[in-house]
């Protein structure tokens, strides 16, 4: 199998390297890969690959428009240029390698029909959980099983941030930055904080387990970067871990997906998923709850998951494609509104240590039909940051939306109120 | 894709009842699944059956000779009348699946060779980890990967003794009769309770690993039944919990392949795996560290791992076959005898309370190399029975043994030493 590469920095060079590596030892084992071309934005960045037999070349069509190449591999992210690519790749009839979250999420819809139509594939086993082998688990290890539920930590900077600050009761801030300096972290890390990545991967999650087309701009997304120390300490008093999770679920004929973070409890299987790993979780119906987890990022593990797709393509140019409705426009999921969600609670309100708050406080939410499961008041030495805790029972989104606008205008309270959904 | 199925017991009857509650929608998704005929050994069993198109059976000879079928699926159990059914269905250029992990160990080398001459596939995702797709993941999943580590629980009715023992304190002949009443436990456990299927699991396991046969007879196996409540206290005192493992490693040329009761730390991502749940731990060179769990055993978790297989098999009848050379007696794995193992040691020894006797103890373990780590003396109300724990440092298997004889004739020492390795 012939394979030209657009893209090589981390991943790409990754996947070079083991390819290299250990395409002697495959060549008995029905799998046959032949680097054949590299393209890069500058012939600066294809240095150190020279002297190889490879083509080296700065224009895309190179490879895409070459007859003898049997797969695309696109490994440079971004989306309207890799689509373009990937459109002609298809057309051109090459399969389609890639480890882009971000495109699938976005353009897979316009992506997989056409693959369909021309009988190829697009495997992409590295744009979720990198190494874990998440995407061919539901693809095919799921097809005696509806999957019910799904829970998932697929964003590394997220979970290793969450982490140090349970561990180590670090705030918010300081994690972030030492994330940054360690490069866990990207200088801007808003894509990764405000849980975007996350619902790109979910978006993927969420159609491969429905079987229907989950539109990633229609799911409910929060991220972390309004979690602090005080929230972490009143998760672990209730017994709980914060996570970002992404959460798929079907609603009878609905589907739910959202990113948010999560009270999740301490003996839940995703609760001792820590720092940079991933783990994705889920239920069957028939195989009941299962949990993979591995390395999420990196170099070799994403490369890994990039060449095991390349390996399955070598076995299967004359299998039967693995279908992808999932990602077709005319099969598009019914999303449940986040409105109409029910869920606990946890609220903080930060009030003035003022008679009467607390009073206040909890007729609002009984007008609102929120039931209070418990409620902790902590004396702090200053007076005027008093943390009020409520865990709510299971209550309907569109009453805490109102119920908090009201108590964000006592007079009483002196800081918006902080929310955190229960798993 | 026309199948033949011999045994409906509890496995098989999950089986069909996932065929056909799924066929019809799997046929837009390139899985055409029929069943064709089903054997059992009475017509008795096949009641219930009846009526719904199916050829039925006492003689299996009826399905493996019928050129109309693509697929013997196996799942009776048992060694020789199994062998035998698959040579002659792959003879006949059927494709198998089966469940039988006690097969697959001891016939695999006899049998996937027979496969590969005929181009066929034998497939048996469900004969380790239930429902976890662990033998795919090795299979196609890890191929940009050589696994350098592998421990896992792959035993339910273990896992659930030993989680008991530890959450509750209970005595394993306590536990071990409630699992039985449970049904988690057989009216003779010494299969599961010895190791045995865990070391057949294993086994696979481990071939499917270092790409090598690794003998199951030869694979150094002991069980839980000497496990006692002092133990599992022990261990919680040094930060660990009590696990049955299958345990493979690379050792250089060589394999490292065991199962055994391990002292696992509580933080390590395999201590959290309870009850009946499976989980296999791996580390591959470019991957790091991974782990998948979920339900090991049961009808339906089993079940859809054969399914899972069917359909994969479905799609790939044109498929270049999953090479097997890992069950060829021509490459058999070199595994390093037992007592060339470097490991950590939990010693416990039951003493009289005589002065001396711990100056004995420490004196031979010095004289057979083996250095303290820690050492504790437990003062009980029965003078005769102390418990001395001794945590060694990596000591030479070869020495312990010697050790441990020694220690065991002393005048002072009234029960057997106790031993249990680190993982």
């Amino acid at each position: 199998m012939r394979i030209g590469i657009v893209g090589v920095g981390t991943v790409g060079s990754g996947v070079i390297e083991i390819i290299e590596e250990r395409q002697e030892l495959w060549k008995n084992q029905g799998i046959n890969l032949e680097i054949v071309a590299l393209a890069a934005k500058s012939m600066d960045e294809l240095v150190g690959f020279e002297g190889k037999d490879y083509k080296l070349c700065t224009d895309v069509n190179e490879i895409i428009a070459d007859p003898s190449i049997d797969v695309f591999v696109e490994l440079v992210g971004g989306y309207e240029l890799p689509k373009q690519w990937i459109k002609t790749a298809l057309e051109n009839g090459k399969h389609v390698v890639t480890a882009n979250k971000a495109l699938i999420a976005k353009h897979g819809a316009e992506l997989f029909p056409l693959a369909k139509e021309k009988s190829l594939q697009i495997l992409f086993e590295a744009a979720v959980g990198g190494g874990i082998p998440i995407i061919r688990t539901l693809q095919e290890g799921m097809t005696g099983n509806t999957v019910e539920h799904l829970s998932c930590i697929i964003n590394g900077t997220c979970n290793y941030i969450l982490s140090r600050m349970t561990r180590e009761g670090i705030s918010y801030p300081d994690v972030l930055a030492e994330a940054q300096k360690l490069g866990y972290a990207e200088a801007d890390p808003t894509f990764d904080v405000e849980g975007i990545d996350s619902a790109h991967k979910l978006a993927i999650l969420a159609s491969l387990s429905s079987g229907t087309f989950v539109d990633f701009e229609k799911i409910h997304v929060s991220g972390i970067s309004q979690i602090s120390a005080t929230d972490i300490e009143f998760a672990q008093e209730f017994g709980c871990v914060i996570k970002l999770l992404g959460i798929y679920s079907r609603q009878g004929d609905r589907v739910d997906a959202r990113v948010h973070a999560c009270f999740v409890p301490e003996d839940h299987l995703l609760a001792s998923i820590n720092g940079v790993l991933n783990g994705v979780y889920l239920e069957g119906d028939n195989l009941g709850p299962a949990l993979q987890t591995g390395a999420g990022a990196g170099k070799l593990p994403t490369a890994s998951a990039v060449v095991a797709d390349l390996a399955f393509l070598a076995r299967s140019q004359n299998r039967i494609p693995i279908p992808m409705d999932c990602f077709n426009e005319n099969n598009t999921a019914d999303l449940v509104p986040i409105n109409e969600l029910k869920t606990r609670y946890y609220f903080r309100f930060t009030t003035k240590d003022a008679r009467g708050v607390l009073a206040s406080i909890t007729s609002i939410l009984s007008k609102n039909e929120i039931s209070i499961e418990s409620i902790v008041q902590k004396n702090v030495k200053d007076p005027h940051k008093v943390s009020v805790v409520v865990i709510t029972e299971k209550v309907l989104e569109s009453n805490v939306a109102q119920a908090l606008r009201e108590i964000d205008a006592l007079e009483a309270v002196t800081e918006p109120s902080r929310t955190i959904r229960f798993l």
